[in-house]
């Protein structure tokens, strides 16, 4: 990226939300472990959030609790933002450990940080309402989040369910957020997960047993 | 993509909903002619698409009529879904005749006909609305698409400015609508230009005069 000395000249508040808009591109090139649909390259976040957006507002219907789909989507839009400095960690990897949460925070302090301090605020709150998953809205989100890969690694035979080895006991385990969310698209990701063992995408049963 | 065959196996309703959102997916291989921010490829359409619902969402408060931010989103999610089947034309090589216009619009009618009836028709009246760029949402709308390139072009030093040699009259001339609908965007789109006129990325006076 060029200089950006240019933003100096502009009103202080608009110089740093295009700060903050120029620094979020980063995640174009933040690369996860799914496939696109046509299996020719792997997902990139932000292609990714746009595609859960979509998810989201299409299948809204389904959720099981009230939900304000406008604020589903503003936190579809922003939730992986910290992958910018954190990078993505694929979901059959990811732990709770102090040192991973202390650094998405604050990846999130530095990244929403650019924006006007209201604006900061207010999607950082988002943001770790996102990550807490205790609203329904938050829940909704997290439940698009997990289906969205699930049938990804469906269409293009196997993804990282294939990479990962991955058995449809501890897939499930990852993924159940979901029946609490939206029941429906949880009885279809099971129907999913049946025709996947039956391809042999999704082990029976797990490695070693 | 593999046989989503399936799907014949769920509640119709969601298959269809299932089926709008695999096709989508395949706006992440349509490639535009800007580069992100770091210059090392061309944007998709997927990725502008999240890029730009972000712009909107931070800088929603320069619009200068009454804005609904979340129907701006929303059509800015929506908006380039055609170009799954038309393909990304470059503001400099857009023209208005007949095909062009009909193409889009068969386009519309087979991805967004891929929904559940209301669902098909709810979307496809907001990418029409967006279209024909007469409501303050749409209008603003068109502004986001517009300001947004002109920063990734001044970040990588040219962009498609230097692809297509062009010139800063031209360039205001598909641009302008930023000016009417957030007066304060055009004001920092004129200062990014005179920037990009000085540094040589954007010529002065139109090529052969």
């Amino acid at each position: 990226m060029k200089s950006t000395a240019w933003l100096d000249s502009l009103d202080n508040r608009l110089a740093n939300q295009f700060r903050f808009l120029l620094e979020v591109d980063r995640l174009k090139t933040v690369i996860r472990g799914n496939r696109i649909a046509d299996a020719s390259r792997k997902e990139n976040t932000a292609e990714h959030s746009w595609h859960l957006a979509l998810f989201a507002t299409v299948l809204a219907e389904w959720a099981a609790d009230q939900v304000d789909i406008n604020r589903v989507v503003q936190m579809l839009l922003l939730h992986d933002i910290v992958e910018i400095d954190a990078g993505d960690t694929p979901i059959y990897e990811q732990t709770e450990d102090a040192d991973h949460v202390h650094g998405e925070r604050a990846a999130a302090s530095r990244i929403f940080g650019l924006l006007p301090d209201d604006q900061a605020e207010q999607f950082k709150q988002l943001w770790e309402e996102f990550e807490a998953a205790e609203t329904a809205d938050a829940r909704f989100a997290k439940a698009v989040d997990r289906l969205q890969p699930i049938l990804l690694n469906h269409v293009v035979g196997g993804g990282t369910w294939t990479d990962y080895n991955m058995d449809v006991h501890r897939e499930r385990s990852v993924t159940i957020r979901i029946a609490e969310s939206a029941p429906a698209l949880w009885a279809a990701a099971e129907s999913i997960f049946a025709d996947a063992v039956a391809n042999g995408w999704l082990r029976q049963i797990p490695v070693g047993k």
